[in-house]
């Protein structure tokens, strides 16, 4: 099956939009023509948020329906199959250190992961390219240059940020973490960066491009504390868990596990293609309106429509103006990340930093086809304005600048000016958590909110989605109340306003 | 509600038996008299394990009976309520990098944790008793001992054993990792010892011994490596997640939540004080025979009778060979865990080790009860021979050779005596997993067993025996089938055999 989404360059500059991809729905929808059903849920969305709550809830028995815009299942999360080769096209590595993905993967026996950071085969060195001028050193020295910086910047209480953020789950949890919420990445930087050398400033601020997607100044400290904490305070962790280990079977085999077992329940109605654009809540059941001018009906509706495209869905009674606002302000990464198919295996344990850079901040090997030829992937900034081809001819020319190499294709998603996305993983600008974390988490009604976008824990991270969509699942359950279970004695009265 | 579990021994000599805890079920029951259905599903255990194959089951609509020998939830986890004081009595600690539990913590809202290492009030010492004689430092330095012991002892490979055990959830995967599984702990500390000096060998003896239950030769080297690595392969780690983290609403009420959903589906039986004898599996049933003579049938059966209890049940057909050997040999963690009350607040933040020691090898402070006094939970050997009451009034004096304290009371339970566990956490012999871990998860027939004892990642934790729960139920689940949800089509037919 082919996605949409997605595109190739190849070395004879021959440009293709749409990729191969195990996670395509088809046929695109299982409901009857005659459907005048209402159904128990709603689910807006089909990424992990949406796949977790609807998996949850047909597995308790509640029919669902599962719209989803695009021809897959996965959102910001699929696996490119690319002449043998597996491209996570977002969303990538995991970490049994986190705690919601790592439970599903075990459940569902998807536990064999690879190593991206392998470091047996190839040239096993660190290249820092600071205003145009490369150094090239071993990944020991890169790590030093790294957590010398990281520790610095993230150490704001001298226990390298645990009292500060004690934990990592509950990042607001000390009263004391509001000033460092206000501050941004340039501030923070500010702060320390008398204690580093340049080469530590400049592969910390191209790091931290790579983490955020967007400026120094647009990036909330706070989110790279989260991240150091999450990651257990320390560069290695910082490593290991945020690019480090990725699904040997890819996420989009992993993400088919959750519609798959939802589908076995015989609970499911999906449709996909299908955007949405209305949301009208009538106090006993809500009423969701198509692009195409469907309507559907059922009790209860969880939305996992990213922060970015929220405002794009008209809600019905209006949302809570506090609410609004966050979704005006929003998830603020806008980078981009490309993958390189690139001649041999002698970049296979490559890694580099560009700062300033205009497209790449942030390139490592990922591994090696079956050709033998490696896979970089890099992060970088989005530059809409360029055609697709002519931003895949300036990233490869700006790569060769800093390292010899011979580049076969290049392959990508552009989630910035994805429809369905604009954005990528999400990040909060500076003084936004304590002003909206909570009012994004709030139900609307009969409207019930799910996304990585705004989880507690890994945010912005599969973990993250898969903790909010169950979370949403166990709420909307807990509402209805009456589960239609053949084998109980009788359904479970109870209600929930 | 007070469990039959348990003992105290009060300052003025009074001794007595069973402890206040909401883990208790009462009425034991609710089997209408007349019951004579067959259940999908039989759940032997009332541990995490089988609260959680009991609670996915119920949620899948299966109808589910749940036997348990005791009086209450929880296995060897659960919270005694002393004079408005919580205190585990067997399993405690957890943390949100442990993915099986943290996922159900968050699931239920039982997030909220305390930290039983909190440094701010006491003395803030740690006391080295080695050969009887007592030094004390600060916890810094305690530290750094602890550090440099474990770090010569795990570093088996120059990388802290990331080399060879590259993945903690897998701990088998590197084939080389098969000879330091048949190595003791005390061979290991042979190797290494020349590297330490005398206070860190004895100061790691004494922290292997309260991890192990056990002596240094019974205690597989294995599976101090493998905490090491779950832990991230540092001593900080080491102490963050298996010591620190504690609900502060406490694990029996976290029980609780498992067992409140399984009922509120109205698919759940139960048999409370209800200890089984045999299991016959009869090809296309199981049926089960209760120590008063009760007799119940059902399609599958869920065991989560721990490994060192598992002998006494009687099964037909009988266990394979492997699995019955690996059931004589056992979990050797024979430990004991203490907990005391003692005057004022300075040994809030106490930390003792002991070696050699008779009764006790690690002590610290835990928390302080509502009176202002530190609890303190010592960690020792069990001496089955002496009374209850003289065990206690020995470990009182053996504390107070090292540190004076005015004990107001002693809070246990004797794992080694209870008859259903016969034992404490699971810790594996030398040369024991790669012989039996495979064979002890096999389902045995319509026998599926799960238990924390034999989970592939945090073996002998909570995270454990919720991984095994969970993995038993999706188990049983794929196996039956039709799911008898009335909101479906129709059951999905399948076959497992």
């Amino acid at each position: 099956m082919t996605t949409r989404d997605g595109c190739r360059y190849q070395k004879s500059g021959s440009f293709s939009k749409g990729l191969p991809c195990s996670a395509v729905i088809h046929p695109p929808g299982n409901i009857p023509g005659s459907l005048s059903d209402s159904f128990d849920v709603i689910v807006i969305g089909a990424g992990y948020a949406g796949l977790t709550a609807t998996r949850d809830l047909c597995n308790l028995g509640y029919k669902v329906l599962l719209l989803e815009a695009r021809d897959r299942i996965g959102g910001r999360t699929y696996t490119a199959n690319v002449e043998g080769h597996l491209y996570e096209m977002g969303g990538t590595w995991v970490h049994w250190g986190q705690p919601h993905v790592y439970h599903e993967m075990h459940r569902y026996g998807q536990t064999r992961l690879l190593n991206s950071n392998d470091e047996e085969i190839g040239c096993q060195s660190f290249t820092a390219c600071i205003d145009g001028a490369t150094t090239s050193m071993s990944h020991h020295e890169e790590e030093s240059i790294v957590g010398k910086a990281f520790e610095a910047f993230c150490n704001v209480d001298g226990r390298s940020g645990r009292r500060i953020i004690p934990y990592p789950h509950d990042p607001h949890h000390n009263p004391d973490v509001r000033y460092w919420e206000t501050v941004s990445a340039a501030q923070r930087l500010d702060q320390v960066k008398h204690l580093l050398d340049d080469v530590q400033v400049a592969t910390l601020q191209a790091f931290i491009a790579a983490i955020s997607g967007n400026t120094m100044e647009n990036t909330g400290f706070f989110d790279i504390l989260r991240w150091w904490a999450l990651c257990g305070y320390n560069v290695s962790g910082l490593y290991e868990y945020t690019e480090t280990y990725k699904l040997a079977a890819g996420q989009s085999q992993f993400a088919r596990c959750f519609f798959d077992e939802a589908l076995a329940t015989r609970n499911l109605r999906f449709s996909f293609r299908t955007p949405v654009t209305a949301i009208h809540d009538l106090g006993d059941r809500v009423t969701v309106f198509g692009a195409s001018g469907q309507r559907w009906m059922a009790q209860r509706l969880v939305c996992t429509v990213p922060l970015n495209v929220l405002p794009q869905v008209k809600f019905s009674p209006a949302m809570p103006p506090v609410k609004a606002a966050a979704c005006r302000e929003g998830n603020v990464n806008l980078g981009a990340k490309v993958h390189l198919e690139v001649d041999g295996s002698d970049l296979r344990s490559w890694v580099a930093a560009i700062w300033p850079a205009t497209h790449i901040f942030s390139c490592r090997g990922d591994g090696l086809t079956p050709g033998g030829n490696t896979h970089l992937v890099s992060f970088g900034a989005n530059h809409g304005l360029a055609s697709p081809q002519e931003n895949a001819r300036q990233v490869i020319s700006e790569l060769k600048t800093i390292q010899h190499m011979d580049v076969h294709q290049v392959v990508w998603h552009n989630w910035l000016e994805d429809p369905f996305s604009r954005g990528f993983w999400c990040m909060f600008p500076p003084d936004y958590s304590f002003r909206y974390l909570y009012a994004l988490r709030e139900r609307h009604g009969n409207v019930f909110f799910a996304s990585g976008d705004w989880a507690y824990g890994w945010r912005g991270f599969i973990d993250g989605a898969i903790e909010e969509g169950s979370r949403a699942a166990k709420d909307v359950a807990d509402c209805l109340g009456a589960r239609p279970s053949g084998a109980g004695d009788a359904g479970v009265a109870s209600s929930c306003l």
